[in-house]
């Protein structure tokens, strides 16, 4: 069983009313840079473009074979750079763990040739960006900001935007060198579709999958990533435990087109029998290496937890809430010594940046309630959070800052403009927040108003949270409601920061909207799919008898108006009539 | 068929996990205050007591028949006051007019005194409160807001809150004198719960219903009516169209005990064949007589889009979208005249000021898309209500301001800002605003966002927007989303806002979850059915078989984990295991 089962037909295959398209920046065609095309009914209307994530899936003649994995569009930028090749068995280490395992599952069978930097030559984007150097990957991510075209002037959005007219390679180039912006790229994941991580930028999203100790099968989770990044998921995190979480692993890495991010000290734990206390410097040091050579671009490290901040939680009405966290604290406590993460911070760097493995810096002490939001430990850790980020920076290393949780709506702004205070302006990356605790089953909402608001205020990324946050593992509806209120929240964001690519395709739906080109309305939407299915469907008899049950209202694409007002009621055809009217302008009195 | 079915029983009976409870101020049990208390299984926690707006429908026992109607609880009160008493007859001007529909409905046969105020007495509620006199509808809405307990000081937010710490009738009395809040209650509708509407009270939500020209019937709106005030409703407006729209409006509002808002024009145009240049002032004149003494708590009037403002939308991307607004500029530039609701205001205050008919100065020219938001035409008609707010206030009668519609999140402020610098802080009543237009499908989320941002600014009610929003007309499912989702957003600016009576509910649901009470977390919870659902059913067999189909995970109320983390990873798990540890805390370092 080397071999997964094919995707599912519908995961597969362009989105409703829409092509994948590529483009490449003037005289660089070997950079192929992947965007999602809808072509408007309107002729007078330009092709709308818009950011893809979903990679080779939803080419409209896409031919998967998870075992093959998918093409490595970055391997000849690796290949002539000045690297160590260490061939392309997997490492021992974990091999060796996953055959201990009761059900064994071998890892995908595509080739895959590992690579590791040398010291004193540039390996990370944050080290070519400091020398200069523009790379590939920075061109790729420039041309997507834009979506491949001259960008426009931000809109007037009556805030100062402090955004770029346009996002330029160098632009991309001096965020990174600056530590305001990461390029998570691993050398080891050649399948990566290039994507920048900064204020400066789109918002961006990450979905997160993963098994648990009696959890889905490696198709499962492929699938979820495939589904994820379908939806608009920049980065998707692996969060299995349980057995096999190295195979698994392989299985998305091979075949994932976004960055990957992991927790170490996950499988880590696995390792010792799931017991904290077990946890030491050497096993995390090997599951380290284990994820580098795999291809992981970025990796959660909890070394901002202290010992002495663990007591700071004593009166905490949800202690803590973070998996990593609550692991290092006991830990700590336990041996009654520091951190061995925050000891051996600067060996973790060493390690880290000989792959170009991004660094999350985990949020162990995150709040778990508006009661705890904002409080002692929270900011504690953040401030060990800017030390470390110095630390990373020193090492050539890209960092990024993990942030809340649960804060109610007003302490919002602090969590961002502390971060970047203390942290440099490193890249802010928050989960939700979440902005009341009343709402089980309805936080990816909680947590998107909370979101859009951080995101505002200059948070980088945004780690969606799902309907079954605080109740169950989401299923496949769930990662896609998250992900869709979370592109919401994103797009929100950029749109009040005057991002130059984001008001484009507002204005094209209203236009479509208020023409009532129905089809257009649905097809530029962030989900085709549910908007053509809530208008309803067509034909004179399907109205009366959809109205006698009560259902929603149905109209043709063709009529002026639509049966939520019927003609009579309708606003936007009154509307048309009050324009005609107008010819001759009533003049103001 | 002068009845209707009885209601569905699902829609009837107390929510999972509480019961109906009825509190009286101190030395006043003639005021009955209703709640939603929830026992909580560790009997060291308080009983949680929720703002109820469900009415009788929640009662163990409750026996409805919408024949009869709901008991008058206003009636002494209203009976004592200075009235002239008009029989119980329908107004004859409107039943000829149901009756010359194709299909007669009859009204409500439940018995319906109606009576009318008189010159020189006081009738409404801002006059008893201009008078120095605290009504028993005061006394009942304070008694409400600090949720029948004396209420604690506000919680430390961070931000300076202006709210008090208790709210007495006398705060009540004062805030409705000074414009800054309504307590929308029509003498004609006895059967309302009273409840004030203002920046210094807990932000309130509407839920719009309403029959279609190809619409549903008199039971499937009551129901809607009852399906909505059951999940937290404060209000809800009829926004029906097309045949035997008193007799529908009839059954509503007898079986209704929240305020009952509508859009006299809609009815006007009917009458006059849906064709808005045949409106006049003597049939709109009539239809507002029809509604007041019916017993509509408040209506939306357009009377502040004047027609030198139509011009100003001449180059919009999405025109005038509101109904309303549409009507008016219709009738303004066939007439090549200025607005009657406009040149009649002070007709209209005199006669809504009769039966204390809050008034609502309709948003005729909201902005229906990013690209319109905040532009010249919104604010000259927002300026005009400014100039009406006065001409109200100088009448007598209760008013509200509305607002938009779609604003991106950086301007959402200066909209709350700018109306309560006009309009001489009335309470602003917002549609939203929806902060992007790309997600028809979704625009619950869409609009929670900035219904959120906007209410903490100081929005008094939010207008619920549903998924169904731009699409069709919703369904039983979409008003219980646009409900719960703007439940949250007001609760979220509660919180923010520092109310007193809102971080309690946050505390005990985060206090259960810590502690593993599951059934406590579901009962505390804004919808413990869908937690409930969402979290899974329980026992060993179930766990395999549902992750063996990648189903969300199950684990019994009982376990000190839950399947998501599993006992290794669950955080709060360990975080008890920290505290054990920690008899003896570990010293700063």
């Amino acid at each position: 069983m080397a071999s997964l089962p094919c995707p599912a037909s519908r995961i597969l295959g362009p989105i409703g009313g829409s092509r994948k398209v590529y483009s490449s920046p003037p005289g660089q065609p070997e950079i192929r840079v992947p965007f999602r095309e809808v072509a408007v009914s309107d002729n007078r209307e330009p092709v709308a473009t818009f950011y893809d994530t979903s990679g080779p899936y939803t080419e409209a003649d896409a031919v998967i074979d998870y075992a093959k994995g998918l093409p490595p569009v970055r391997s000849d930028w690796i290949g002539a750079r000045d690297l160590v090749d260490l061939g392309t068995a997997g490492p021992a280490a974990a091999e060796t763990v996953v055959r201990g395992t009761s059900d064994y599952l071998p890892g995908c069978p595509a080739p895959h040739r590992r690579r590791r930097g040398q010291p004193g030559r540039p390996v990370t984007q944050r080290e070519f960006a400091l020398a200069g150097i523009v790379t590939p990957e920075m061109v790729f991510a420039a041309h997507r900001e834009t979506l491949g075209r001259a960008s426009r002037a931000p809109e007037a959005t009556g805030i100062e935007t402090g955004l770029p007219a346009e996002i330029t390679p160098e632009f991309v180039r001096r965020e990174i060198a600056a530590g305001r912006a990461i390029l998570p790229a691993n050398i080891n994941h050649p399948e990566l579709e290039p994507m920048v991580i900064g204020r400066n930028f789109l918002v961006k999203i990450n979905a997160n999958i993963g098994t648990s100790a009696v959890g889905s099968t490696a198709a499962d989770e492929v699938e979820k990533l495939v589904w994820a990044i379908r939806w608009g998921a920049d980065t998707v995190m692996d969060l299995s435990t349980g057995p096999n979480i190295h195979a698994i692993r392989d299985w998305i890495l091979r075949n994932a087109p976004v960055p990957i991010g992991t927790v170490p000290i996950y499988q880590a734990l696995e390792k010792v029998g799931g017991d904290p206390v077990k946890l030491s410097w050497p096993v995390f040091k090997d599951t380290l290496v284990e994820h580098a050579e795999q291809g992981v671009d970025y990796v959660t490290i909890h070394a901002a937890l202290r010992r002495a901040h663990v007591p700071l939680t004593g009166r905490r009405v949800t202690g803590i809430v973070s998996r990593g966290g609550s692991i290092m604290a006991r830990w700590c406590l336990a041996h009654g010594r520091e951190s061995f993460l925050y000891e051996r911070f600067d060996e973790i760097c060493e390690i880290l940046r000989a792959y170009d493995v991004s660094i999350s810096l985990g949020d162990g002490l995150r709040p778990g309630s508006i009661a705890d939001a904002n409080d002692a430990a929270q900011f504690a850790e953040l401030e060990t959070s800017g030390e470390l980020t110095r630390v990373a920076w020193e090492s050539g290393c890209q960092v990024m800052i993990e942030g809340p949780g649960h804060v109610p709506l007003d302490k919002v702004g602090v969590n961002v403009d502390r971060a970047r205070a203390l942290c440099g302006d490193a890249p802010f990356y928050t989960l939700g927040p979440i902005t009341t605790d009343i709402a089980p089953g309805y936080d990816h909402i909680t947590s998107a108003i909370g979101a859009a608001q951080i995101a505002w205020g200059g948070t980088a990324m945004l780690c969606c949270v799902t309907p079954k946050e605080h109740l169950g593992l989401p299923d496949r509806d769930d990662v896609k409601a998250g992900v869709i209120a979370y592109k919401i929240a994103a797009h929100v964001a950029d749109l009040a920061k005057g991002h130059p690519a984001a008001r484009a395709r507002d204005d094209a739906v209203s236009r479509a909207r208020f023409a009532f080109r129905w089809d257009d309305q649905f097809n530029l939407s962030i989900d085709p799919d549910t908007a053509r299915a809530s208008h309803g469907k067509s034909g004179a008899d399907t109205v009366v008898a959809e109205d006698k049950r009560g259902l929603s209202p149905v109209s043709s694409a063709a009529e002026p108006f639509c049966s939520m007002c019927g003609p009579t009621y309708c606003a936007m055809r009154i509307s048309h009539d009050v324009r005609k009217t107008e010819t001759d302008p009533v003049p103001p009195m």
